[in-house]
């Protein structure tokens, strides 16, 4: 029949129109088949190892990173996450320490040999980010500033881009479009959980995201188990699941004493809880291997 | 301060009570601390094994559903699953050979040694059922038939109770509820995907919510990768990602001819993809064992 | 460009498919042009007047159904609501006294000459349910419980069909199309909010449903103040916003005393409120004509 | 009981909890019964009096924003939109004139005596904006963007900060918070639509939020109607829901032709459409008078 002839058809140009649309698109498997490896001081992501970012939710204070840091250097870890700039939804809840932060977070690492991964929020503290990180990250609530991602996009630095907080798969391809559009291709993209009506997590982690990104990208992925679950019960569950489906990194959040974090006590583990943690990823990393 | 010794009277309290409600609900752990282990003709749900659903879409011949079951004979497999009651968006789409439907499978059944699980709709269906089935779906869309529930509640068989399409987790533990509280604990319950904004999958798979009602409930737990995710590209990881997270069992639909089905044939795999699903997720079996 | 052409044919196309797959809908405008007008013992829905369905969330006694019937007759409403079959998340839940509800609704109705809303949840008991009510309502929950969607639309009596939870517009009108489909085309559709992240409101209304359920189809549409909100504060901005938007009715609930309603009681008005809230709607309607 | 007891206990101590935390709040109620009155040029917003802004889109030439802004002036509106910096999720897509955006709107807004609202993405583009428009516009994407928030706080000229795409109301006020604590209380929040599940419409209006807004702030509230719905077809009737339920402005969108519009050309009013559009809510404006 004609209508069946017009279906045909229709099927047929949207496959040449969504193939061509995508061709166009720098962070595509299409335009590069092959993994983008992102080498943190000789830690890679991309190539197949599962990798771990951990750290506190926030600089509190340089014992604190320190405390931390060295647990992660006693499991072999290498690369430190820490909130030094932390977007809050209350302009009266604490913002974090700023450059300071970032001051501790170099200081340990420098110490310990620990890449240092922190969030930036503004594009005018990019250069001077440039000096203490060596992963600068976008945050979720960052992931559509524009101005933002242009301003990483033009450094020689690897990004970790988190997924925004309702961002469509769609959208956050996109959004690293915008970085590697202006020249750089170290992009990890961070799956961090999305909004949905569901209330016993403080977000719903959307693991099909992760097979999806690795076939339309190029690019590594990351699971934050912390912000996707915001429950301490859940980290190692997922992080069992981020792995087995081919995440290239979990990312948590470990406090020397999480009662009394400034910011997600409910969701960071203590210092027993993050080795227990990973050795138990290390087990599984073992058997999966 | 007194606002801070409200605050700490006010947790007790809220603990108190949730402690307290939760306690009265059968299907709770703290009113059961075991894991209750559903026995379908001597394949076990509950106890540590992971098990395979699998089966078509909608039941459309004889043949069709043998060609299925011998190819999950062939790999060991004997928990079969098929619609002969099709509930469908529009009263205009394929809705299932009905009672037709249901012996056919059962004669497929007797033939190969194959347990049944079909869906029913009608709480007036029930009984009949019970001549053709060995585990009685409740579909996502009857989640919160609460007459459904009751009358399967009743029933000497187990029951498979899918998550509606937008239920949270407490709601879905509360559906349960309703059955056990008719006297029938043979429940497993099955995560099938939630609905979201996000449109890459056709539901979001609620991964977390494999962990929390084991912990919440005694009840086995399954994971439905075929409407979760609606892409059969997605099928394997995702599989795999519920198996690491600790499910009870993997159900997925599987078709001789996908592309003629009546029903889901975008989703559907076929026969050699069957194999080659069920062979990766055996090897991922004994390397998590 | 060959491209241009593609995508040209494939507009057409797919206009050419989306007419003929609506045209088949018997509750589509393009079946039928005109206004479906439902009557419901000479008040009628559907003609350009707006209309008021009253009463309690739950029945509980005679006393509590005369006292509001009374307060409704007052204001010279004579189509009322209540709950006989109450489906609640928990099995423990009042669930509503059943056939004796019904009874107390068509006592009442009898008495001051109104007319009866009650949601029937089972195909069990919808004869049953003639003898007592004027309109059947199929609730939220049962939006898509198939069955009782084929039994409604085989009886000679007014149907209130509710939205489901999280049912897509698409789905709600298909749903309505199972009961025209057995030949019953009185049917009132009803918007009451859909699950969405927000956690301010009970659900959320959506309110362009109005619009958009006039122009697909030729039914009444009736927006539900009372579980769209779950706030007694928003029912009366909410109804002003439904009445200006088009709705052919608006649906609220009240009680004689909210503070130990069986079900419901922190959304429900009491009859101060109800009288206010009615003479406010009733001038707004005046200014509106 | 001691549990019901502890249940009042819990309730006190929770309102009081939450009294407190809202207390602090300047964009409260509590903290400022009265309305706050935002003066554009002597075009008020807040005191009852509901405005309309509307304008194209984005800035695409003097011809095209003069042809809209005679439009307007014919009808007697002063307040007009026009994006200069468009944020895009695709970096291909158009992303606005920029500066020369911004000349052109102001050009036109001087021949004409026009105000104009236009969108700021950047806080190094702040400073620079004081010179051409009368309002700044925060955009939905840049809700929780706290580095633009706070430099915008510090200006001397009225805000309209749009609702984050899938923001709570909560996360809304908060952010209107961040502005009003650097000093900036000429803040004008905007209802622009949410993301839901729904595909009927580009987002879902939700227009509880109005009522919520106005007693939870006292600051004016506007509702998009063109990115609330996405659709041509519901403008009118959204406006209408806004206007009764007490929004003090609505914002639509404008195009010459919109056929050729650079963005969002399928939901944009062309100049015909603008006028019957503006005589029909005027109409509507004197009736609810």
């Amino acid at each position: 029949t004609i209508q069946h002839i017009f279906k045909e058809i229709f099927k047929a140009s949207l496959e040449l129109q969504e193939d061509d649309s995508r061709k166009v698109l720098l962070v595509s498997r299409k335009a590069h088949p092959e993994n983008t490896i992102v080498d943190i001081n000789g830690e890679t992501f991309g190539d197949g190892k599962q990798r771990f970012i951990m750290g506190p939710c926030a600089v509190e204070s340089y014992e604190q990173v320190r405390e931390v840091a060295v647990a992660m250097k006693e499991q072999g870890l290498s690369i430190m996450r820490g909130g030094a700039f932390k977007p809050r939804t209350s302009p009266y809840d604490f913002q974090g320490l700023g450059v300071e932060g970032l001051k501790i977070l170099r200081e340990v690492g420098n110490e310990l040999g620990m890449s240092i991964v922190s969030e930036i929020v503004s594009p005018n503290d990019v250069e001077l980010a440039l000096d203490y990180v060596d992963v600068i990250q976008v945050g979720a609530r960052n992931m559509q500033n524009f101005d933002l991602l242009k301003t990483v996009g033009k450094v020689n630095k690897p990004i970790l881009l988190k997924r925004g907080l309702s961002a469509t798969i769609e959208e956050f391809i996109h959004a690293a479009e915008y970085i590697i559009s202006q020249g750089n291709n170290q992009i990890i993209l961070c799956e961090r959980g999305i909004r949905t009506y569901e209330k016993a997590t403080r977000n719903t982690l959307d693991i099909s995201a992760v097979p999806i990104l690795k076939k339309e990208t190029h690019l590594p992925v990351v699971v934050d188990v912390t912000h996707s679950t915001g429950r301490r019960d859940l980290l190692l569950p997922t992080a069992k699941a981020a792995m087995a489906i081919g995440a290239d990194a979990i990312m948590a959040e470990v406090h020397p004493d999480p009662a009394v974090a400034l910011s997600d006590s409910a969701q960071q583990m203590d210092i027993p809880q993050f080795h227990k943690f990973i050795q138990q990823l290390k087990t599984l990393q073992e058997k999966l291997a």
